[in-house]
């Protein structure tokens, strides 16, 4: 028997990572950190849209943010090939 | 006297691009590129919003679009150091 550590993010919360474990809880720092610099582009881009877009009700702004934050390589990939997005959109089931 | 050129987009249109001139006509080729080039980017982010995000109103997610795709470089830096959209929504009042 041994300590085992585990990492969430500040940005989620303890509650909401303990409630949420398989995305929110993990075992190693490193896992935490990418989904804490995930949330922080997250949170970046959903205030700047919402600044921008005023009229843009906030579950939009948030939907949004969080889905560029979480596909970060293919947005930018798409910002120099546009493309790539419509490849995804057709091929991707998420 | 002699003849001058104009350039447009075809995703703009000729009608849409006489009723907006300021923005959507040009005098050089390169700067209608330019704007085609945007107008792409903006076309296949809006498609991708609205495959993932479904309930999200297409008018929010060409407004998105276009946002993102009319401030590129920006987003383009985002990605990397999300701060700066803080600091552009802090200072910039367009």
């Amino acid at each position: 028997m041994a300590v085992q550590s585990l990492f969430y993010s500040d940005r989620d919360g303890l509650e909401m990572a303990l409630k949420t474990p398989d995305s929110m809880l993990f075992t190693t720092k490193a896992d935490a950190d990418a989904r804490d610099k995930m949330l922080e582009l997250s949170e970046n881009i959903q205030l700047w849209l919402e600044k921008k877009i005023p009229a843009m009700p906030e579950e939009y702004a948030e939907q949004c943010a969080l889905l560029i934050a979480e596909n970060k390589d293919l947005f930018q990939k798409a910002l120099k090939k546009p493309e790539v997005l419509s490849e995804q959109a057709d091929t991707d089931s998420e």
